[in-house]
């Protein structure tokens, strides 16, 4: 058996939009407008969902690393914008933990509010604060699943010391995602329990055996 | 700007383990005794967390890829034992839905029940049923974090039509985690809200700009 490996890498037209872009972010409306151009420009390129979101340094405002959603294009159901900016982010810093002592705090910006996946993640990552644009209902509302969140999940994320801000230039953020959808582009993950034609047999079931 | 890439390789010795172990494993107890080497090998090698996961393929029963923990030797965050097997498997089937038209149907088996994460993460693989071994109190008394979790969270996966069955050869699996824990091992993640010598200033606010 030849191991496989994992590589998430963004496309090849993020150098040339970095290059074009501010390097510095001071505001939360300046990160969360790169952002979104961020999504946008996922979709009209074809690379991937009409996700976005970058970690950036929250005392000097530098962006530290970008993230698109590549999940089809990587071949990786995991690869959600959130998941890819901090990851990154953690290559280009060197470790596993962006809240290592000696280390500058970070901010995560999100286009859209995180699925249960990327809310998980959030704590593993050493992020001090994250502020969203699209919410989970505007990413409902085209027909993406955002998962088994708690319903104050804010206040999960706060409980752990996150600062969580919402809603920053949330209209536009939400565009990107409905011009998405009217584009027809593909709405994966989108299957739910009763509605899938490809399951079989007796309704699932748990079991413990504890 | 160079652009970073994440890469996530499993350890070396994983090619001589998979080389010595039996290429299919019809019960749970099998796929669950291979999972649980694998945990137990990850801390001997010292290449990771006491966690490991498997993607069979559940009408053949064979082994689709392993995963293991690689967190801090890939300095990701996110490269829990479950991210990395489901990972491993989509890039072996070349497709990032495991559950996709013409596919067999497949199985996560994970030594451990899964972090919030892992547990957002699990719906939008394909994956059709998930079998655990030690659970998240056996996590949580070594110092682990599950992350917030909601309570009935095998349901959750259930509405969505994923098997889910616990405590497969719990105390075994168990066994490992403690044995981790006794080593002096690095117990990572393990920060929570008001624990935290490195926060200063108020405490984290939630604002919404809706």
């Amino acid at each position: 058996m030849t191991l496989p490996e994992i590589r998430l890498t963004l496309p090849t037209w993020i150098e040339k939009f970095l290059s074009e872009a501010d390097a510095t972010y001071p505001s939360d409306e300046d990160k969360m407008a790169f952002v979104i151009a961020l999504s946008r420009r996922n979709i009209d390129e074809e690379t991937g969902g009409p996700f976005s979101a970058a970690v950036f340094d929250q005392t000097t405002h530098r962006l530290v690393a970008p993230g698109v959603n590549v999940v089809v294009g990587s071949q990786c159901s995991a690869a959600h914008a959130e998941i890819v900016a901090l990851g990154m982010a953690q290559q280009v810093l060197g470790t596993h933990d962006l809240g290592a002592p000696g280390l500058s705090p970070h901010v995560l910006v999100s286009s859209t509010e995180p699925c249960a996946m990327c809310l998980g993640a959030i704590p593993w990552s050493g992020i001090r604060r994250l502020v969203c644009g699209a919410t989970g209902e505007d990413a409902e509302s085209i027909g993406m699943d955002e998962g088994a969140k708690p319903p104050a999940w804010p206040e999960t994320l706060q409980a752990r010391g996150i600062e969580v801000t919402l809603s920053v230039r949330r209209e536009e953020a939400a565009q990107v995602l409905r011009d998405y959808a009217a584009s027809g582009a593909l709405i994966y993950n989108g299957r739910l329990g009763g509605e899938d034609e490809n399951s079989e047999g007796p309704p699932p079931t748990v079991s413990d055996r504890k």
